[in-house]
Formats: structure tokens, C-alpha cells, sequence
């Protein structure tokens, strides 16, 4: 929530720094810092976003903008792509993008939290890592086969060359000769939890990119001139691509933030995530003071900021949320204490995935793998083998597909992996669509020897790990939704956690809905409430079980009960609906009952979460909506699972 | 088919070899001839496998076996596993694995085409490449652990190293002091298709090792003193992971298959599949001649082999078999002639996937890039939102699952993509679950704007590559069954391809049965033709559409038809059956019908084609029974495609 008055620089101010009088350096200074100011005002409106790396970058990222790009001879984007706020305010600073944009981060219609194509000025889309010089390698191949040069710059992260696919990518473009390529690292020293020295440190970088044939240069990533010097001989050496180390600060131009990354705690605290109102006072005035210095040393006025329009009122907090991150991370603690053999494996997530209390209590059985999923889910094979129970983390959007090949090799293994996976389902909207996990469940549910599970509660939560570590024989993938979320429900005082078979957390007799998870259930139960002054009577059923489905529960859930609906945080192909759809089609349970699939058939859009789920009528009262059309509309419809 | 007399060496003679007074390295060459005899009667027999790379690598695995593995000493595996047949002669050879076992490559029981850990002395299962190194960090990291130091030896191929799994894996080996690991570079210089020098060079090897932190030595790989010194030094080089680059020759020990490495002719021959009757004839015999001249160097008896037991008679081939690769090769050809944006790129796999033809016409619009599936996919999403229409290929197992995440990435960007996955399905069985692909339906089915097809025949196959590229706005997946295949039907006079919509194949009354692909159709419509007798009229339905359905032309194709069976040449989850199933269910169509869903709900085991599909079920025979159970005993049933 912003409750203090926020700032930006508004466009014509921007246009005045590009004409004053002054050293190329001087005025791409001024851009990067009157462009701090935005991003700043940008992150804190929005509630989350990366101030670290953004302003990390913002130094290239304006140099490039004001030098090299014009008119189409070279081409821009990030491949970690978080870093996205700094580009668009470089670009709504120039004059690419509308400035009003600057109030719409993160919203529906407005800038994503990563970036996509649709927003003008993105040339692709990135945000999962380690993408980046293979599609500049794209980019390459097709400009030359319509005869065109063009400079392509990739920026990249260094925590992000732990990525696989960056080293696969280089080997080719240094065999084609693909000069155009200019990669950019933003060597911040930095990743999302610490220091990349301590979670998986590169080595000598240098001489890496050298072995897979490219052209290295190192320099200050804060000094234009040296930076220019770099781009030039970049270009120069037209006929194998290059690579410029640039040395830079993390948190770049606000004292404390680069004072924070200097200490190297164990965790920084401006990778992501909005300013405390405090926090944005004082690196506002900072970056305003540091744009007015510069200014009047070159005998120009000072900034003149505009106070930033109201922000809407977002939804109402939930008033009592769980959080379910922490529930695991106890939960995680306990259950290391009384398994010697338990170890926990990490991909640069431990904060978000609540390793930290696990880490401090056994050091040891704690490994740090650094972005790198693949490898990571490989060793936990090898370590299963021995006897270990090895218990995985990253974001679900992250793990499951990209270490997809090594969960199923892992899997006809028949050895016991515990796979969890973060931030699943639709929200946080925030992050737009790289990270929101919706095809996590479709696409491990065919795995043979794996169970998946996504708890609803706290309580779950505990429920569904100990089942994994304690009585589950084979593998297990937990899904956790990471937004602090109400649970207006209590588990029934007698549930046994069991395979396939759920709880009925509201009785009702009309309908019968299957949901899983805290963000649909709560809108679900809600979406009940509304019905009762219409005399609809509905049952909400937890079903926490992903890919199995126990008939016999499921005959008696059912009852005589003729209208069933499932609701999927997640696509609907491959989701636990499409699994109860054909399992009561096969079983005979689906005669003279009408049941409908819910969930998403597109691209999930990126916004604030009650926006968000409006959008995809996954709120509680389009949810309403559409219980009420099944009731008094009865019969044959299309599942909205399929493309017809 | 096996008609030439074959002899293998058995295992009395092996122990005659080891006891022999001789240097350790003579011992070891005999070892590794003699296995190299067992080694090509195995393939011969089997009909498939990998000569090349066992040969190239036997020196190698037969040294580790008789000096370095004793009493778990040391721990050894292979990361491309293709070499598998070796590894099994050397073990049925030394006793660790009965003699029996050589007969039975490839066979259901036997010794499958890439580690299984299912096998005695497998380690960990292998074949998908770049695993090994991270399984091997998850061996030492559990071996310590326990406090046990135990030296992993992982080979891995050198095309291998083209996968950015291997690179992901090194750095943190180096960070933790992994000095066990022991890697060595089957260095043969030809991967698949030809010279890696070609395919995508690897540069400077020992500088990629050292620049990641490894200790790097080069030696001759047929040289069992420097290979011997190599390790030694690697042993005492204890706090610092190590590899062993060895030189060696594909097809090593038989001098045309040596000559045929030295060549670097386009394709080597040598890579898979069995020899020739001649090609065995001369191979055996200088194989045998070398052993001899050693043993009488030594002063010892000529080896006495023994002549192989008859081999059981597999099932008739086919008569009229159709490649539908070749089918590929010529309507790639002809898009490519038609459409000058149409651009192919490969994976290492240009002749399995029929690319030759489309290469020679149009070298400039042909990118190899190598065992590197995740930057080949994300290259071609760059390519296709600069209006190229890239086509993608590689094996379905490796494509679809590797690159799912950069699959999805693509698809956020609305472009146009052909991904094309060739050696789908169950068959051929021959290379074991590593190569089976049955996920690839169900991973894919819900990448938003993607349609996933399985041509069922050549004249599919044009007409799917056609719609792919000229009708299609979005992205197109293409399945194809890579066995020669009978196809026994003919599409429809009238039959015109239409998303969602299939073709009656065979007319019936009782129940209708859907299925696609070229496996699965044969095998039900002969079903089909066995139940005649019994006055059962089955219709056939040919559905080439995975994700799509079109409920009017289901509708029509259904009548009053009230039994129903979906036959999935895939795994249960997530297959094309499950979605017929829940559009039954949610469309009101499963209203007073039976329906059961026939596919696979665990790992495919491998054997011979004919006796895997039996083992599952899914063979004619097993079909009519399943039919005719069906019909007669009509009520509720459990859906296979659950794990209740």
C-alpha cells in the first residue's frame, strides 16, 4: 500500500537532459538516474518488482538507448528480464513508451512484471533465465538471411550463467561467427538470496567465455565511457561474438541499497519487492539529489517532479492470511530433525521457499545449487539411489518444466525424490506469465511413480509432507502457493490425509464444486456464500490429490448430486479437472450428470491479483455466475478445456 | 534378421585371459577384444545397438573393470549409456552379470538398450545425455555423507558435451571440492550423425575443463598405460573434480570401421543398428584375429568360441511397410521449395529425422545445432518473430521434455513455431524407456496455441506438414512414429484434415474405437478383423488431432454407438484418450455409454517390438480380448489411467 506521496520525472524533463550541454556521459547519466527516480516510483506503486537489478543496469541500459539503437542498427533486451522496471523507464523516459505507462507496472493492460512483446519496445519475451543469447542467436541468423547487419546487445545476470543453456548456447554462435551478438553481463555480484560467490560461484569468467571461442572485455558497468570503448571494440571484431563483463553495483546510485549489497549478508534486501515507505523517501530524495548536484554543475535547473496521480484501492487484504511458506519451512525443520537421511537441495530460492530455518539447523544436509534445476534434480536421483531422501526447491514455473527429462529419468529409477515447487498457480499476477505456474501439474502428471499433492492450508501442509517423507514409498511433488492467502475453512476434525480421497468443507446439495489449494478454495467457498440468498445450496470439496482419485470417495462425495464443477489454478488441460472429467466418463458416474471444467484456456494475463482473477472469471463472483448458469441452464455444454 | 552363423566368447575364456602371465595392459586388451566379439554378437542378435561408441570406449571400461571398481572402490558409469552393449560384455565377461544375458540384448527381461538400474551393475539409468555428471556430484555428496570415499567414473560421449546440462553440472563440482569424480571423454570425434568438428566443435576442451575448475589431463584412449596414469594423477589430485580427455577411435578395433571413422564422410555407418551379415562376418573374423595373435604372442591357446543358440523367430514383417520418415523427408523438401521462410533446424539427428534431402537442396536454410535441444528451440522462437517458420527437430524423448519450458516461452509470443518429434511412441522398443517416448501428448497438450498432431500414414504425413506450415497461424507439433510401420487402411476418398475432426477407417456397429498413429491404428483394426468371427462390428476411427476435438464431428462419428475405447500409443495421463473422455463427460455424451481408456500407465519396458506390445496389452490379440470384455461384460470400470 502507498501511503506516503510518490514522485516521477515526467517526459519533458526527460526531453531537457537530452538536449543540454553536456559530455554523452554526463547526459546518459542523468537519464539512468531521472530514470532510478521512475523506477523507483514504479516498484513502490506497484508493490513488487526488482529495484536491485534494475538499477544495476540502468547505466547500460540508458547508454545503449541514447547510443546505439537508433533507427533499428541495433536491437535490446534483457535476458533475465526482471530487470525490466529500469527499461521501461528508459523507454517511457525517451519517448518509446507512453509515460502514463509509469502508473500501470504490473497491472492488467498496463507494463508486465516481465517482459513481453506485447508492450511496445520488447523484442522478446524473457523472465525464466538463461534464454537470452540463444534467441539473440535467432535474431542473428534471421537478420543475415535477409541480408541485414544489425548489432544485437543481450543483457544478462551473472547468477543466471549458472543456467545450463547459457554454455550451450555459446559454442554455436562462436562456430557461426555470429559478431553481431554483444552479451552484456550485469556482473552485480548478486542473485535473488545472496551473493553469487557464496551460492554457486562462476570461477573465472573470463577465461570461460574465452574457452567457448567468444571475445572477452571487463570493465566498470558505472563508467560510460569505458562501456562505449568496450561496444566499439566489440564491434570491431565483427566475426565472433562478444562478451562485455561489466562490473556493477547492485542497487546502484541509493547509498543504502549498494551499502547492503557491499556487506554481502546473507541476504540482500532489495533484490525484489517494493520500498518501505521510509525506504522510498530516502532513496527518492537521494536520486533526486544526486540528478540536482549533476544538473547544477552544468548550470541547468533542477528536476522538476510531478506528484503522482492516486493509486485505485486495490481489494481488500485478506484479514487473517496463512502464510504457507512458513508452515513449511516448520514443517520442512520438524521433519529434518526426525529423518537423519533427509536432505534439502536449493536453487537460488532459499527465502522464498523457506529453507533458511532448515539451512541454520542442519548446514550440512543443506546443498545450494545455485540456478541450475537441472543438475540439481539429476544429483537428487543419484542421491536417492543411496538412500537419501532428497527434497528439492525452486518456483514450480521453473522446476517442472525445465528439469522436466531428469524428474522422469529420476522417476524410472523407482526411487523416492521430494520435488517442491513455489509460487504455483495464477498468483501473485505480478510476475506475469513466466512465472506463474500453470503447467506444472499437465505436465508431471504422466510421470510414472510420482504423486502430486498442493495443500490448502497450514495444516495441509504439515499433513502433505509427512505423508511424502514418512509413508509415501516413491516420489512426491508438493505444489505451495506462495501468496499469503485466507483460508475461511477448517479441514473436518477426523480427515486422514489419504490418497485420492479429499474433504467436504462445505455441505450442499445443488452443486458440487472440486477445487484445491488456498486461492481457489477461498474464492470458491465465496462463491457459495453469495449463492445462499438465492437459495442455492452448494458443497466445496478439497481434493489435494492432482493425478490420483480415489471412485469409491468420490461415489460417495457425490451422492445423488447431478451438477459437478471443477476449478483449476491451472490450465485446463492436464489439470485435476480434466482428470475428474475423465475418470467420470470411465466409471459410469457421469451419466445424467452435467459437469463443467474451470480453469485457464490462455495465456494467464499479468495485474494485481484481484484484477487478475476477475479477468479469468475465477473470482468469487463470476464464479457465482457461472455455478447459477449450470443450475438454471442445465445440459449439454462445451468443456472450455478444449479448443473447439 | 540373424542368418549367418554367430559364435560370442564364453565366459571360461574370459577367466583364461585374466589368469594369464601377462602385463596388465595385455590382459586388459584381450579383455576388451574379446568383449568387443561379444560386444558385436550382442547387436547382430539384437538387431540394434550401438558398435561405434562400445568399441571406442571398450579399452576404456574393460581397464576400470579389472583394476580401479573392485570391492566398490570405485563406482562406474555411463552418462550416454549407448555404449550399454560394451559395458554388458564386459560384465557378462568378468562374471559380474550371467553369460546367459548375451543373448538377451534388447529382449523383455534381457539387458536393455541404455542402463536400467533394473540390470546388475547398472548404477544409474542413462541414455538421455548430460545427466552424469550431476548424478555423479549426487553419489559422492551421499557417499560422504556417510563418511565413505568411493572414486565415481562417469564417461560421457564428446558430442555429449554439447548439452548444456554437462556445463550446468561442472562448477559447483569444482566449488565443493568433488575430487572423487573422475569424468572421462569418450573422445571418438563423432557424434549421431557425423564429426562433431561438423555437427557443432566443441574448441578447446581442456581449456572449457579448467576454465570450470576441473583438473584437466588428455591422453590415448587405447593406451592403457597413459589412461592408467591419467587416473592416477587424478587420484592424487584429491581436492579438485577431475577429466580425462581420451582420444579414441569409433569402431575401434575393426579396421573398416576405424577407416570409416577416419574418413569424416558425412555419415559414419557405424553409429547404431546391427551389421550386416558380411560387415559381421569380417568384423568377427578380425576381431578373432587379433585376440589370437595376442594370445600367441603371449605363448597361449587360441580362443575357442562357442556357436550361438538359435534365435527365436520374431513375428513376420511387415509386408508393405511405409516410412513415414521418408514420407517427412520428401514433404519437407517440397514445403521448403514452396515457402523460401521455411527454415529447418536439427539436433544432431538430420538422417533419423529425414533432413538430408532438405539439406542438399537448401545448405543456407539448414542450421545444425547439435545435442543442444533447449538454445535450438529458443533460436527458433527468435527466428519466428522475425517472420521466419522454423522447423525444429530432434527425437520426441529428448525435444519435448528438455525444451518444455522453452516450448512455453515460445508459445507466450503468439509466433510460429513446427516442432517435429520423430521416434514417438511405445516402438521401437529396442532402445529401452530413455528413448520411448510416451510423455511428450501430455507435456505439450496445454502450451497454449500449439496443436499436436500424429500422422498416421504418408499421405497424412504431407497433408499434416502442409496444414503446419501454410494453413496454421500458430505453432504445430508433429508426432512421428519412426518404425517402418504396415498400414493396412486407406484414408478416406473425401477425407479432408480438419482441426479436431478424424476419419472412419473401418465401419462397425458395436463399438467404436479411437486411435492414431500408425501403430496403434494397425494393431486395432486387426482387432478389428479377429472379432468378425465372433459377430463383433468395431468401427475404427483414426483421430490424428492430440489436443483438439471437435464435438459435432464426434457427435456424428458416435451415433447410437455406446461402447467406446481410446488406444493411446502413450502413457494414460494425459494422453489423447483422457481427453476424449472428459469431453465425453462435460459435453453430456458419456450420458449411457461405457468407455475405457487403453494406453500405458507405467514405464515402458524394452524388448522386441512384437513382444512389448503383447506385454502391455496393446497388441491385436490383447485388443480383441479387451473388446470383446467390454461387450460382454458392459458396466462400470475402473479407468486404467488412474493410479487408484
Amino acid at each position: 500500500m502507498v501511503t506516503v506521496a510518490t514522485h516521477f520525472v515526467p517526459k519533458n524533463e526527460f526531453e531537457r537532459v537530452c538536449r543540454l550541454n553536456a559530455s554523452p556521459a554526463e547526459r546518459a547519466g542523468l537519464v539512468a538516474n531521472l530514470a532510478r527516480i521512475n523506477t523507483l516510483y514504479m516498484i513502490k506503486r506497484a508493490g513488487s518488482g526488482h529495484i536491485g537489478s534494475s538499477f544495476s543496469s540502468l547505466d547500460i541500459v540508458s547508454w545503449l538507448h541514447l547510443h546505439e539503437l537508433d533507427n533499428e542498427r541495433g536491437l535490446y533486451f534483457s535476458s533475465k528480464g526482471h530487470d525490466a522496471p529500469g527499461l521501461y523507464a528508459v523507454l517511457t523516459g525517451l519517448g518509446h513508451l507512453p509515460m502514463e505507462m509509469v502508473h500501470r507496472l504490473r497491472r492488467l493492460g498496463g507494463l508486465p512484471g516481465h517482459p513481453d512483446i506485447g508492450t511496445r519496445g520488447m523484442v522478446a519475451n524473457t523472465g525464466s533465465l538463461g534464454m537470452g543469447i540463444s534467441k539473440a542467436k535467432g535474431f542473428v541468423y534471421a537478420n543475415r538471411s535477409e541480408g541485414r547487419h544489425q548489432l544485437v546487445f543481450v543483457l544478462t545476470g551473472d547468477g543466471e550463467l549458472q543456467e545450463g543453456q547459457i554454455w550451450e548456447s555459446l559454442g554455436q554462435a562462436a562456430n557461426r561467427g555470429y559478431g553481431e551478438i554483444v552479451a552484456i553481463v550485469d556482473h552485480n555480484k548478486l542473485q535473488s538470496d545472496t551473493r553469487v560467490e557464496r551460492v554457486s560461484a562462476l570461477g573465472d569468467l573470463e577465461a570461460k567465455f574465452a574457452s567457448f571461442g567468444w571475445h572477452v572485455q571487463r570493465c566498470d558497468g558505472h563508467h560510460f565511457e569505458a562501456l562505449a570503448a568496450c561496444i566499439d571494440a566489440a564491434k570491431a571484431n565483427a566475426k565472433q561474438p562478444s562478451v562485455i563483463i561489466a562490473d556493477t553495483v547492485k542497487g546502484k546510485g541509493v547509498s543504502f541499497m549498494e551499502a547492503d549489497a557491499a556487506k554481502g549478508d546473507e541476504l540482500y534486501r532489495f533484490h525484489s519487492g517494493a520500498p518501505s515507505d521510509g525506504d522510498y523517501e530516502r532513496a527518492h530524495a537521494e536520486l533526486k539529489d544526486a540528478a540536482n548536484a549533476d544538473l547544477e554543475r552544468l548550470g541547468a535547473a533542477a528536476v522538476v517532479l510531478e506528484q503522482a496521480p492516486p493509486a485505485d484501492k486495490a481489494a481488500a487484504l485478506a484479514v487473517q492470511p496463512q502464510s504457507l511458506t512458513k508452515a513449511y519451512a516448520d514443517a520442512l525443520l520438524e521433519q529434518g530433525r526426525r529423518n537423519a537421511n533427509l536432505v534439502v537441495l536449493d536453487g537460488d530460492l532459499m527465502l522464498d521457499c523457506g529453507l533458511i530455518p532448515f539451512k541454520k539447523a542442519f548446514p550440512d544436509r543443506f546443498i545450494e545449487c545455485g540456478i541450475a534445476e537441472q543438475d540439481m534434480v539429476s544429483q537428487a536421483g543419484a542421491m536417492a539411489l543411496k538412500g537419501l531422501v532428497p527434497v528439492v526447491h525452486s518456483f514450480a514455473c521453473f522446476l517442472i518444466p525445465r528439469a522436466n527429462e531428469q524428474i522422469y529419468n529420476n522417476a524410472t529409477e523407482l526411487t523416492k525424490v521430494i520435488y517442491v515447487g513455489f509460487l504455483a498457480g495464477i498468483l501473485p499476477a505480478g510476475p506475469g506469465h513466466s512465472h506463474q505456474s500453470m503447467r506444472d501439474i499437465g505436465i508431471l502428471a504422466n510421470v510414472p511413480n510420482l504423486t502430486l499433492i498442493e495443500p490448502s492450508c497450514v495444516t495441509e501442509v504439515n499433513m502433505a509432507l509427512a505423508w511424502a517423507v514418512n509413508q509415501n514409498r516413491k516420489s512426491t511433488y508438493l505444489r505451495v502457493v506462495s501468496l499469503p492467502c485466507e483460508t475461511n475453512f477448517k479441514l473436518p476434525e477426523d480427515y486422514a490425509f489419504t490418497p485420492g480421497r479429499g474433504a467436504v468443507l462445505r455441505e450442499g446439495r445443488d452443486i458440487t464444486v472440486f477445487a484445491y489449494g488456498p486461492v481457489m478454495l477461498d474464492q470458491a467457498l465465496a462463491a457459495a456464500e453469495r449463492l445462499v440468498a438465492q437459495g442455492v445450496s452448494a458443497k466445496i470439496v478439497n481434493l489435494p490429490w492432482l493425478n490420483q482419485l480415489d471412485l469409491a470417495w468420490l461415489t460417495e462425495v457425490l451422492g445423488d448430486c447431478a451438477t459437478i464443477m471443477t476449478l483449476d489454478n491451472h490450465y485446463l488441460a492436464g489439470g485435476q479437472g480434466q482428470m475428474i472429467a475423465a475418470a467420470l466418463a470411465t466409471s459410469g458416474m457421469a451419466n445424467n450428470r452435467q459437469i463443467i471444467n474451470l480453469g485457464l484456456n490462455n495465456i494467464p494475463a499479468c495485474g494485481r491479483n484481484d484484477e487478475i482473477l476477475r479477468h479469468h472469471s475465477l473470482d468469487a463472483a463470476s464464479l457465482a455466475t457461472s455455478m447459477l448458469t449450470m443450475l438454471k441452464t442445465p445440459g449439454r455444454r462445451t468443456n472450455e478445456g478444449l479448443s473447439l
